[in-house]
């Protein structure tokens, strides 16, 4: 199969075991409860319609069934992992939203602005909750307690780090310069590391001794594709990104490029210091320290050091080509 | 031993377990991503200096010890299993403060007060994962595989239905009426699930066959505790509760005595809907109304169910001896 045939197996099948671990309870009482979580993961509207709206690339968990099938498993053993990776991604959206007090996500209402503050926390409660009952799925595929319960542990690392990231992310917010090292650190935490045990997980249910290969792919991956994420919100261009142009750099967001920058320029602390960004000004002052071509370098870095990865696992199939060519079209994405 | 020797006992060694699944990191960027967490667990000031402060009851861990112990086991193997219920609870209590917007607990800011909700959203999230990975430590026991993915398995249960519980109780706080049945279900999911799953685990993972006795006894108790509690928080003695009196009906909170009275008197309804309660007025209505004695009789009624519950395990032994004494202080304190 080639990457796009596998991503039209993978996204419905996905879907199916997401489902299955947010079932919609008979309960009217419990309408609501279940109805938010179906909202944010774009299956119906506010009202708890069905709809089908925007819900993510879902990367996530294609990445753990590739994994698995890389590894020389059944893809389908892996469905309950990619579930539980998938929905933890999305619980740690809704928290992120509520933190950063952001009003829209995939073009509409979060959910704390549907609902508030209050029913949105234990609604992200519980989208974590459900997360990690999801891989109880694991024993429909007779995968052994003992590896279960290694895939929980694998899992449970990934939440805390997760939660590690946010924190220092939340710290930034207040603080007038980070160093490229605490900035690595906090993505490390944000976004590789999910990638990274989503990555170790397909593997892991197997029962494969490559998971460190298949994590160090995913960790690499991950550093990737946040760089790139970071370069598009400052030059990408805003009719193919979606957001507009300068965002970013608005909201005083700490990026690689910015933190370079701000270690290396004076001007750039001081523009970046204003409450109301001149945006074209940082973009000038930015080009002028190199930060670009330094992130761009370190995005090309990671990229390969993922694929050096991939080739340690010493697997030649159609799903490591998939895996391969995924890398390639996430590092020269363009949004 | 009696109940006073077994708290004795098991108060430290709970302490150390859950020290050992919050610990501090070495890392100095880290410093306040767990000092968060040791100041909401009593352990540390709001500058992280080492302190000791009112940190609750401890009631759930002691009643999983006391369960695996009245089931024949030794209670040592059930600290990680008591040390998760323990910190679960307290995830509850810093995600619950930030929805209720409460800014005191224990006699001291809440968490989000002293470093702003984002921050506390995300400490909760950690803490929900560092009891998770609290099971872990069943292991060192040499508890087998699928037992402790059975005790993880009722750990997750006992998470949504607590969070079920909540989501109800944020729904009530802007609704004019609740019944009585709904209410019930709401204290079931917010308070007795938990001590339920608490004295479920104690036996479970002592592998014994009596595990539904005990869960049925810690969900009576758990309705019990919480119905004295609405009864306390209205006619108990402020110098003896350390709550300004009134306060419960002052706050619109939907109790038991309340939902009981609501649903029988016009009167009440029309005194409970003013935004500004007349607190003196209210309790004659609702001695009228006989939601008092109601109540009384309930709590008393779960009180009995669980001594039935207990009697049922056929257990004679101190533990079970002393289950039974501390089901009696918890229905007859004043505080």
């Amino acid at each position: 199969m080639s990457l796009s045939q596998y991503f039209a197996t993978f996204l419905p099948t996905i879907e199916i075991e997401m489902r299955r671990a947010v079932a919609p309870s008979n309960d009217p009482t419990l309408m609501a409860f279940y109805g938010m979580l179906h909202y944010h993961l774009g299956w119906v509207d506010a009202d708890f319609k069905p709809a089908q709206f925007d819900s993510g690339k879902r990367i996530r968990p294609v990445l753990t069934l590739l994994c698995c099938e890389a590894s020389g498993g059944d893809w389908r053993i892996a469905l309950p992992a990619a579930a539980a990776v998938e929905l933890l991604h999305n619980f740690s959206l809704i928290h992120d939203d509520i933190e950063d007090g952001d009003p829209v996500r995939r073009g509409r209402p979060t959910l704390w602005k549907v609902w508030g503050s209050a029913q949105a926390i234990n609604a992200g409660d519980t989208l974590y909750t459900l997360a990690h009952m999801a891989l109880n799925g694991l024993a429909d595929y007779h995968i052994p307690p003992e590896r279960i319960l290694a895939a929980r542990q694998r899992f449970d690392r990934a939440c805390l780090v997760l939660t590690q990231g946010q924190h220092l992310d939340l710290g930034f917010e207040s603080r007038s310069g980070v160093t490229e090292a605490e900035y690595l650190r906090m993505v490390y935490g944000k976004t590789a590391a999910l990638i990274e045990a989503a990555c170790g997980l397909g593997a892991l249910v197997n029962g494969s001794d490559l998971v460190s290969h298949y994590e160090d792919f995913g960790r690499e991956l991950g550093l990737a594709f946040q760089i790139q994420d970071d370069l598009l919100g400052i030059w990408g261009n805003p009719h193919v990104t979606g957001k507009p142009a300068g965002n970013d750099l608005r909201n005083h967001k700490k990026s690689l490029p910015v933190a370079y920058g701000l270690d290396r320029s004076e001007d750039l602390r001081r523009l970046y210091a204003q409450s109301e960004v001149d945006v074209a000004a940082v973009i000038v002052e930015l080009d002028r320290a190199g930060a670009r071509g330094y992130a761009e370098r370190l995005a090309t870095q990671h990229h390969q050091q993922a694929l050096v990865a991939l080739e340690a696992t010493l697997q030649a199939n159609a799903a490591t080509e998939a895996l391969r060519e995924l890398t390639h079209q996430l590092l020269n994405r363009t949004a």
